[in-house]
């Protein structure tokens, strides 16, 4: 079985081992810059510290690299692992930023669509279903695609400055949702943004509270709506509505408990809030491809273009805001606004 | 257009007056013994106050009689007015003991299938849906049924004396849902009951929680659950499993509004336990198809033989919990049981 | 009772009318330039024919007077009857364009408030439903405001080219949803507009799909999504998301079954498709609170200035689709786009 | 880490196999009667094939021994690895009768309570969560408990002989869950059968469908519903009336994903059909429970006696089926029926 090398060892890089375990996977060595982070999470997973990522790609019984490091060491390690001959997966997002998402695809060329970018989200059981459901022609002809994302509770303030926003950061998900659904790429794009929830965080300079349009060559109309706070959970949910019917992804419930009492009539149980009861199983699904991928010798569904590509909406949509006007969207990530 | 003479002036017979207006129907007359209560009726509907029964049954442009009088009047009623050459609807239950429905049914011979038996619940749009569906060959061959039928709180105490006890009183109601939905007659009948809501109910020597468990000759098997106490409202549905699948004809909800909160993740609205609200629409119903079918010159969906049917059911019932065992039933109503 | 004089024997005429009857009502007399179809309401409504709406005005017992006649004639006939001393309730909308819209409510001056304003959405049971319990403070802070509204199928194509377009025609009722909900104007609009039903539509200059954003001054969002074609029915949800929580109004079924089979699992029964399934019941509560505000000398809930407010909003995505760009709104429904 | 030893190498020890692993679990040896079947589950599972069930108490490595072999052999077995000194978890049935299950007790005395009985319902999450529900009061006194538990199809044919009958081979499940809910030993019991999923199943002088009634001390009634086949997949639900409330532990979903088209209006997704995807995880969380008591030092939650209960309550209903009558139900699972 293949050996698998992280580089990381902080919060997310943690739920891609647990992902690798509950998968199989063989994880062989660990590396983080700071070094005990490394040492911890490799002694939970039974496997090596390595002391530099060279020391990653060097050892020959690591066939795949999974990037897990903080946003703007990606395209370095990327690029690097997949010179070292490394099949990659890396975490999203693809850059902190477009240009740098640019350079990355450039860099790799015809590599760039065998790096799986770690868009979890694709490999959620609803979201794929309802995918599954539009390629299977159910709802017929798409013709307007609705992504409610919402998380349980802002993130620390402190995170905020570093995030790159709120595109950048949470919409980042939604815009691959968005593409993937759509089968086509938007061109034109239009965002509102408010500061709703704490105002410290538009003291900060980002929004809290977001809707996103877009709508594509041939007609086909994307909302995306975020909040950095719903009190009820994680509130995930992807409308795709077409000529011939409508299908929903909507919140999984923890169990199929319904409640009656004086005040409740048939309440569904709860919607998840704890990160890994929403998500662990995503991570698991798409560790899980990506190894069977390697194996199978079939190209990632989810790859580095698919990264520059969000970053491209994510990008476009805060200029959108700052600009109050829709932008026009071109082919090959192209910057069509100025500032 | 026909004109309905109405026996009664209590609650159901407003219930009816009501149903008769919604319907379009013309009520020409009122009787009830309590004069009074005839004349708020009478004026209320803008109709006439009759002083006897002989007056109703005597008027020329009276073609159909309700009669919505005290249980043990019904059977006289009814086939004085078949006699006086009315169409009859009665509401239920046929008559207050299994002796005198069956005496009803005898009297009126060949007549017996032309009187409207007024079991509301055949007009539900929910349960009406679930016999199409049956009829339709939706589930298959029908294989299990459970009716659960609960009241939003218990009657009056004083209420329990001359009701007739549970079975006769409200589980009547289901005894007939069931039978219609069978499409067969039960063969046995096993009766549990409990007396959990209330003491006083017990003291009374009534019981306010019961299941009933019967079968017919090919094998359906049929549950009824009953409580005079569902805190969350009129809890009235149905379930038929078959071969082919399963329908249930669950709790109508007052709007389609769902709730999210930090403690409620998608909770319906609220289930009906006001009466009108929950029966209205299925009393309203009711009157058209009975107007409808002496228009049309079509007999009666449900009769006085139904009436005697359900009365068995009910009686047998009351045995099986006396006597601690199944009963055995047999075609034409005959009591099989000895106490 | 009040006696109410209808000014057009249409559709919609026709749908007040049996509104009228089942909130018991006295409609008294009808006029429409096409004197036979005044004739066949009239009849069926047991009210005189009007030869003139001079004469609707001129009769004493004409108390009330409902405008359901085409759109061009609203002003005109709204104002007449206002000077006639009748209270009026004029089908939406209230003119079919801005600039009559606001010459209506000039003229009108303080009379603008008294003029009862058809939206009759702001009835249904479950969009009011939905806004007492924003009311209530169940949601906390509206944040986020989400209209579907769906037609079951495109009108005929004839009707398009007078319709006014999607904006004015179908979206006018989602925009005085929107601002019902929101309780704050819209300080900025853009619209998204795209012909994917039918091309024929387009031909005609008109859009079968769009979708509007607005925000308040306070930051609420609120998205509006339209479409003329719903296979599965009339789809009309509103979700309002908030600090607090979220209230959902769902689409209405027409009864509580549900379905299981080898294909299904608990699938609801049918969204309503014919008008008087889903809306009979808000026509039916519009007629009455209208009546009831004449009674009891309170002013109606929803005005002439809604009407304009929903017509400037409508007229200002107009202007947004055209422009490809966001819209500012002012007070005073100013018109600040130049084409 | 506790070392464990598989007794049984069958399709249920499979699936505890996989438990162990998905738990984290150490399984160390293998036995079956079949050796050939022990050591292809072994090679799966890295662990050892034992040549006799001795080999297996005898290794000190081995401190925790899970019995799935065949009924017939589970007392024997349980005796001997408790007088080893291991820890025991053995698959439901406790024995193949209840002559068998009370000898069993009896043998263990004061052991029977450290015992782990293999009813892995009791560990689903939504069965769980409904039990919670009820020991937190949320529904007041329990007064009606509605157990449906339909298997998606048929076993084959030739598994019915030696299954001990639909009671003790299906029902024994339910039986444990009325139980566990009632928190009262039922006093009556009452059973109902037939033969209508499939005639050859009752040529085997077995049932296939049947309906169970029970009822406690303090009037607490339970019924419990059960078929062979429902089309729809595993279709398991419990609810739970009482004086406060209802919960209902409804079928759990694959997704929430909902379909809407001309004939589908928000059709939730597929029930589980497949055993692993229903049940594996109930499997992995009873393993987990069984190696946290022994670690933590605490009783089993379920144990020799919940087992032997389960059996009387199993015999006696198909004591009553045949008998046509209601079974006394005493303290020690006394047999009160001849026959």
């Amino acid at each position: 079985m293949i050996g698998i090398g992280l580089l990381g060892a902080g919060r997310i890089a943690r739920t891609h081992a647990k992902a690798i375990s509950a998968a199989g996977g063989r994880l062989v060595t660990v590396y983080d810059v700071v070094e005990s982070a490394a040492k911890s999470l490799a002694a939970d997973a039974g496997a090596s510290v390595a002391h530099s990522v060279e020391e990653v790609f060097d050892r020959p019984d690591v066939g795949a690299v999974l990037v897990a490091t903080s946003s703007n060491t990606h395209v370095e390690l990327i690029i690097k692992a997949v010179q070292a001959g490394k099949a990659v997966m890396c975490e999203k997002p693809l850059a902190p930023n477009l240009a740098d998402a640019q350079r990355c695809v450039e860099v790799l060329g015809s590599k760039a669509s065998s790096v799986f970018l770690g868009f979890n989200r694709r490999f959620d059981a609803g979201h794929s279903e309802l995918k599954k459901a539009i390629d299977r022609g159910e709802i017929g002809n798409l013709e307007q695609l609705i992504i409610s994302s919402r998380d349980p509770a802002p993130p620390p303030l402190d995170y905020i400055p570093n995030s790159g926003g709120l595109f950048r950061d949470m919409m980042i998900h939604d815009f691959d949702m968005a593409r993937w659904m759509l089968g086509e790429e938007p061109v034109r794009i239009y965002s509102c943004g408010s500061c709703v929830v704490d105002p410290e965080i538009g003291k900060l300079g980002d929004i809290d509270t977001a809707c996103v349009t877009m709508v594509t060559q041939s007609g086909k109309q994307a909302m995306i709506l975020n909040s950095r706070r719903a009190v009820f959970g994680y509130d995930q949910r992807i409308e795709a509505f077409g000529s011939a019917g409508m299908v929903i992804s909507d919140n999984p419930r923890a169990t199929g408990v319904e409640r009656y009492s004086s005040t409740s009539f048939g309440a569904p149980d709860r919607i998840f809030t704890f990160f890994m009861d929403r998500y662990g199983e995503s991570y698991r699904k798409e560790i899980e491809t990506f190894l069977g991928g390697i194996e199978g010798g079939t190209p990632p569904p989810v790859n580095a273009i698919d990264g520059l590509q969000a970053t491209y909406l994510a990008d476009a949509a805060g200029a959108s805001l700052r600009l109050r006007r829709p932008i026009e969207l071109k082919a090959n990530a192209e910057v069509t606004w100025h500032e």
